[in-house]
């Protein structure tokens, strides 16, 4: 339902872009555990993100209510351990965002190139 | 000052994906500038964008504050026609994002192809 298909009449809609993926924070968390599909610890999300503890508590317990991140309780040296994990939607959902992101890279793209064109051209206004 | 370097010690924080920018339609009024650099109407851009009146005006106030894209008052047969346009600051902060945007679809995409192969593989969990 969310996701319907972008509209010939709205090509820059980009109806796709997931808010609960495309704010920074979660997207920095949710792109760290789709390249670590064994989890991380809080402390390694912390430093590959560069988050504060409560900015990543709070980002982690929107994609874990949202379904995308689940949180392993185990233990490292006898000590507890917490590690999150992306979730087989959460991998789902993230492509498909990322499908959306890519087309606005070729849509910037396209009009990159004609720009950077115009930056060496002379007498540019 | 606002984008440094993306740190080796934290390769996903994407610093470089502006909060101006970032947000979904914004990123959708930006791009559809971007590609019509002679500027677009306010009916074209709310057509472009799926956005209502009050979201396409919200937003581009929000633009124009930043300075990123300009507003000009001109006419068309003989009616008043505001068209928006992307400032030469708006397209170079809007090509430094383009290329954190890269760089998240390139981390993404490295452990796409492998999230692919592991859906193909036989037993997955």
């Amino acid at each position: 339902m969310k996701n319907k298909p972008e509209s010939s009449e709205a090509p820059f809609a980009y109806e796709g872009l997931d808010r609960v993926i495309h704010e920074r924070a979660r997207l920095s968390i949710l792109t760290s555990l789709l390249t670590h599909p064994k989890g991380l610890s809080f402390v390694d999300l912390k430093q590959l993100c560069a988050l504060t503890d409560g900015n990543l508590s709070r980002h982690l317990s929107v994609l874990e209510k949202s379904g995308l991140v689940e949180s392993l309780k185990g233990h490292d040296r006898n000590r507890p351990l917490t590690t999150s994990r992306i979730t087989p939607e959460g991998r789902s959902r993230y492509l498909e965002y990322l499908s959306t992101l890519e087309q606005v890279v070729r849509d910037a793209t396209g009009q990159k190139r004609s720009a950077q064109a115009r930056d060496l051209a002379p007498g540019k206004a």
